[in-house]
């Protein structure tokens, strides 16, 4: 049995839980190997303290979950079958009556739940969420390496971004030029749709690309990601295009001495709050406090965004193993827009920043 | 009050149901005008028998649904209140205990569920969505112009896609050009991942676009539809690259015999079942019935796949007004891959195709 599932048992143990029912295609994939985006279809693991794991899903999948490693029973239904059946005599041959299970209660729909309840009028159910989210915070080798190769595509994007900014250019141009050229390098999925900003748009937290053209003196935002192998990169950086005034550059300086000094601190043992508020303080003392207005990051792995957050109050212990973007921002209206993103890694020695593209000021001619 | 509120309250007054919760994206669009994606945070529209509505969102979203047409209450809630309390609040201040409430049972999640009941313990729910599925099935004068332009650019689609079929071109660089083209017209979102498939894997219900190259004497199977406003369109057009055999030839021609067949049964008064039946037969005596797996087609709107499903069984009669897919499709490994799909629209005299990308074979040179 993989560590990952041992790691569930032990939970499972500690908390007198029988068996957990996972039914998120996310944390089905993290503890099986196995993706598949089921739609309205049944997909579910089910774990139990002692006995045997199975998987269910649709028959025609069988044969891929075999592929993908699980190695252990596996339960494929036809379209006629009632799965909720074949779950009940699964779980009924390995325990008796179910008191304590656990579920995703915030994936799961009611629908399904009404029919859970019938199946198992003696169970009470208690959420398996929070456990996943935290078993997901810290990576593994095998992790790493593949988000490692996301955020190399991910510094890709941001060259080839750079080099398609001209005259006459808009957001979207150059968007679709930067998806083109990811999609040539085998790319079938970005993180989140992907942002190219400029002017005004730039120095709004939530613009849109759009028919916008880039001009001379403006600073393009880019924040964009892109998933291998169901990992995801996060990255921004934000570029010159032409020279840019004083209060932008003072503005770019700003964030970018934040940014560095929240990787400095990110390291085994401080908290989120320590490296968010570290970031936050630099830009509050330089006067942008109040542009400044979300989280300092999050963390990535299987979703674009997981634990931990990096907020002012969280207390959460950074550890080895974590994944997080640290992205502070400053956005003044009518002045500049100005994010810089990286994704880092904890080792006891500190973060290793996984996205490298320069952060120095990029001025494009 | 605008028709659609207008239905669901006669519904809600014919089953006693004192208030509705409506909190997916599609059907507070579809009720509102707005659409918005509240990731984790709480959206929702609460209809009653006869008081206001009302509208619950994230304060920022507040103006988008002034501009949206909604002119109904708005609660805006910020991140340091409880949206469930302003629920709660908002509710009994217009109807005293709620006993029957309906929601989305697919759409909620258990989570949710916990904490509306918490809020209305003497409640018991029942679910909306059937109701909301066979409402949405019948589209008005303003949807219909919608999916027509979405239905235009999927033909364009289609149309870029035979241009970019050429020696050495795999099927990822055909779909590319698609997407690049479509994003040049402003189209942000597909409908679904586009397919284009060649060869083999043309000849699979459920293959994926590679790098697979296109060869001379090859059928190229396209799948695609463009979304417009939130409607989406869906085509399939199945062509020739190059001279193909005569048992190609043969088992196009029986695909297109029953595609059109389907589409001249497709009027009001007729069942949906007559309707694949009608396709399924003529694929029968062709001696291909085992080689077409799936149903005849699926209703479109605000979702790719909504009611009226197409199945062999579904007893459903056809009405005016219903928007749905014709694709019969004939799979034959190692020989050919073929399927044709427009999307039609009912109206008293039949069926009126909205695809209009020629289905005549064509051979591309």
């Amino acid at each position: 049995m993989n560590q990952r599932l041992h790691n569930l048992q032990a939970w499972m143990k500690e908390n007198g839980i029988e068996v957990s029912f996972i039914t998120s295609s996310e944390n089905v994939f993290y503890l099986s190997g196995f993706f598949t985006n089921p739609h309205e279809r049944l997909l579910g693991l089910a774990m139990f303290q002692e006995e045997e794991p199975f998987l269910i899903c649709p028959g025609m999948e069988v044969n891929d979950v075999k592929k993908s490693g699980w190695n252990h029973e596996i339960i494929g239904y036809s379209d006629i079958d009632n799965p909720w059946e074949l779950v009940l005599t699964s779980i009924n041959k390995r325990i008796g009556a179910v008191r304590n299970a656990a579920i995703e209660k915030e994936h799961m729909n009611v629908e399904r739940y009404e029919e859970l309840k019938s199946l198992f009028p003696s169970a009470s159910f208690v959420s398996a969420e929070e456990k996943m989210r935290k078993l997901r915070m810290i990576k593994d080798a095998k992790e790493l390496k593949v988000m490692e190769e996301a955020c190399a595509l991910a510094d890709y994007a941001i060259e080839v971004g750079c080099s398609e900014i001209k005259e006459g250019r808009t957001e979207l141009d150059v968007l679709n030029a930067v998806e083109y050229a990811l999609k040539k390098k085998g790319v079938t999925e970005m993180s989140f749709s992907t942002m190219v900003l400029t002017g005004a748009n730039a120095a709004s937290p939530h613009g849109n690309p759009g028919n916008t053209k880039i001009q001379k003196g403006d600073l393009v935002l880019f924040d964009l990601g892109v998933v291998v192998e169901r990992y995801c990169s996060d990255i921004t950086r934000t570029v010159a295009y032409g020279d840019i005034n004083d209060k932008q550059k003072e503005i770019y300086d700003t964030v970018l001495k934040a940014q560095l000094a929240a990787i400095e601190v990110s390291k085994p043992g401080a908290t989120a709050a320590e490296v968010d508020l570290t970031a936050r303080r630099i830009i509050s003392d330089a006067g942008y406090g109040e542009y400044f207005p979300h989280r300092l990051g999050h963390g990535l792995g299987i979703s674009v965004h997981e634990y931990p957050s990096m907020t002012e109050t969280n207390q959460l212990v950074i550890e080895e193993g974590m994944v997080y973007t640290i992205e502070p921002g400053i956005y003044v209206p009518g002045v500049a827009g100005v994010r810089i993103e990286d994704d880092v890694f904890i080792t006891a020695d500190g973060a290793k920043v996984l996205t490298n593209f320069p952060k120095e000021l990029q001025i494009l001619k």
